[in-house]
């Protein structure tokens, strides 16, 4: 049996996403070391489709620390989305109520360009190792893993970030008497697909009708993504293209709207949950992401969310390294929940929103189009839905 | 047996509260006649307190149309109101955020107030009549009741108006099979009480806590209402004004904050639901308020909202008899009913974001706590609440 052996740096990083990465890239650009390690290998993580939509905070992340520009050339601004019920569609204008946009560009993107990035500095990324474990977060925390060509490391750091996603190992490490954990699940799913079209609109559509929720997304100029409202036991493999398409399209029926059909190369089932684990620190254990916290896709949180911890972190650890101060390390959890907490809420506002739910009756569906009324009638309430959709300022 | 006396008028309306008597004041400014009668005497009505806040558009009706100045005199301007959680008061400024005000001027001095009105001008109301039965709603709408001094009446009319509360006789004369009927309750009550006291705060107190929903509500400088979240069975007289204050307290606990106690005078459940019946209309009879539509007291919408209705049908009966076009009546319930649904959400938005539910997890009250959080941190969400609290633009 060979000698495990021992690297020393001062952050590391379980979780090779974009957040894991970018804080990495962060850190390195503040002189900070750290080493990421992931079970996935890179074309794994390359090619598992997630979010696609970004907030201009987050979009301002990778152009203004120097990680690519390809956003800007590849990615699409989109200066609203509609929000369509009872058969009309209702323009919520981004850039009009609060002189913002998003930009749709995948995650995968995302990842693509940090790990190039990564690579371009010279950054410690092991990617496809196995047997990952961590301990010791209290004084002297370590991870241990088998490299993708079975040699085994330790890694010894000053401070452990878990940014390894929804089934985090690291969030163990928080014992139970002092986890607090907050959970909602929701009585339905989505149903996503990929096709082979041309998108159906300039804008992402986000549309309530009486057979329920649909999405009208987008990829790319010939591939879209799109999901609609489905039971949790859907067998995605019993629906056929024609299906599919005469469900999604009766979602979004009226005003002679038209979907652009195509070849379905993907059908996935995404859950529908709602996590918050508090606190997002124990000792030297920092949770970023989906290890701390995971929403619904509703509301295009997930991936900005993850984002926006890893910016707030990224400072914390700077200024102590630079500094010696605690301040912001120690404030980390609690600044960080209050943002997630406005997307939790934010995430359940428009799942219920413009969800069917089965626990609802027909006083609940008219006060949902009271609802949506409201917010498009009124420019403060449209202004409030665009504030978070294009993301609150980062701290 | 005497003969029944028959009068002819040219709207018959049954329900002498403020919808009914407002619409019979509107409609006489305007040369139509009214006849208005109620089961309950002018006593009665005068002494049931019910709710206590007033949009700025309920206020302009009762100054524009010669009916009494003493909201301005008796009343209470308020430009704003606190919404109170995790022990910290938020401020909403009403004047500041959407340039308008409430006040706070009981129902039953508007009752007072425009049944002097009606006394001063001539008005045909009778009060304590018994025996009240409407018919012919489709072609000869007549009302026919018995009055106070035993005399039979029968009153034939153009238009019938149903203003006659939540146990409206007139809304059983929409067929079940026309009718549809919205309906939701809510799984706790409000205790309410009276008591003799100086204000607490300037302005009413809307708080979450955890243990439960409380409003702290005005009277005048020495009567005060308040109201705590119960179980919908409740006991009032089993509550000693102790164990009321305490539980009132503890909501409102937090920057040391202390109310000032007194002698409970009145105790009362006040139920929690939400109700529409649709159409607003069935051939020569309408409905106005309560007996249309009932909402729970969160948003102290439901008088406002009856006269909201009154004010729409008045103007469409005015035209109807000045220009012989029925474009106004015929467009009474859609329009109506646009503001009724948008203040079920209100209400409803109101309620769900302040109380504790049983049916509420850990997740649920932390999401709560993110969306108080996420309107009272923005300009936007707090003028959407301002909004919808102070009035949307009567049509």
């Amino acid at each position: 049996m060979t000698q495990r052996r021992v690297i020393r740096t001062q952050v590391g990083i379980v979780g090779a996403g974009p957040a894991g990465l970018m804080l990495a890239h962060l850190l390195g650009r503040s002189g900070v070391e750290t080493v990421v390690v992931d079970n996935r290998t890179r074309h794994d993580i390359e090619t598992t489709i997630r979010a696609g939509i970004l907030e201009h905070g987050s979009v301002r992340m990778l152009l203004d620390n120097d990680i690519s520009d390809r956003v800007l050339t590849d990615g699409y601004e989109h200066e609203g989305i509609e929000l369509r019920f009872d058969g009309q569609g209702h323009r919520i204008d981004f850039a009009d109520l609060v002189g913002e946009s998003v930009w749709l560009y995948p995650q995968t993107d995302v990842f693509i360009d940090l790990a190039a990035a990564r690579e371009r500095d010279g950054g410690d990324v092991r990617y496809g190792v196995t047997d990952t474990r961590v301990e010791n977060v209290l004084d002297a925390p370590a991870i241990e893993f088998t490299d993708a060509d079975g040699v085994d490391w330790r890694v010894e750091c000053d401070y452990l970030v878990g940014a390894d996603g929804s089934r985090s190992i690291c969030r163990r490490e928080l014992p139970e008497s002092m986890r607090r954990s907050y959970f909602r699940e929701y009585p339905f799913a989505w149903f996503g697909i990929l096709c082979e079209a041309p998108p159906s609109a300039p804008e992402l559509i986000y549309a309530k009708s009486p057979h329920g929720f649909a999405l009208i997304s987008q990829r790319t100029d010939t591939v879209q993504r799109m999901y609609f409202q489905c039971e949790k036991d859907v067998d995605v493999d019993s629906w056929s293209d024609e299906q599919i398409w005469d469900e999604l399209q009766r979602r979004v029926d009226g005003d002679g709207f038209e979907l652009k059909r195509g070849n379905v190369f993907e059908k996935t089932v995404l859950p529908f949950r709602s996590f918050v684990c508090e606190p997002l620190r124990h000792g030297r254990l920092f949770l970023a992401g989906d290890a701390g916290h995971t929403v619904p896709p509703t509301g295009a949180k997930g991936l900005n969310l993850a984002l926006a911890d890893v910016a707030i972190l990224h400072r914390a650890l700077a200024d102590h390294y630079e500094t010696g101060s605690t301040t912001g390390i120690d404030a980390y959890s609690d600044t960080a929940l209050q943002r997630v907490w406005k997307a939790q809420h934010f995430s359940y506002w428009m799942t219920s929103m413009l969800h069917e739910s089965p626990e609802s009756n027909a006083f609940d569906r008219k006060r949902q189009l009271g609802e949506l009324t409201s917010v498009v009638s009124s420019r403060a309430g449209s202004t409030w839905l665009a504030e978070a959709y294009t993301g609150w300022p980062q701290r």
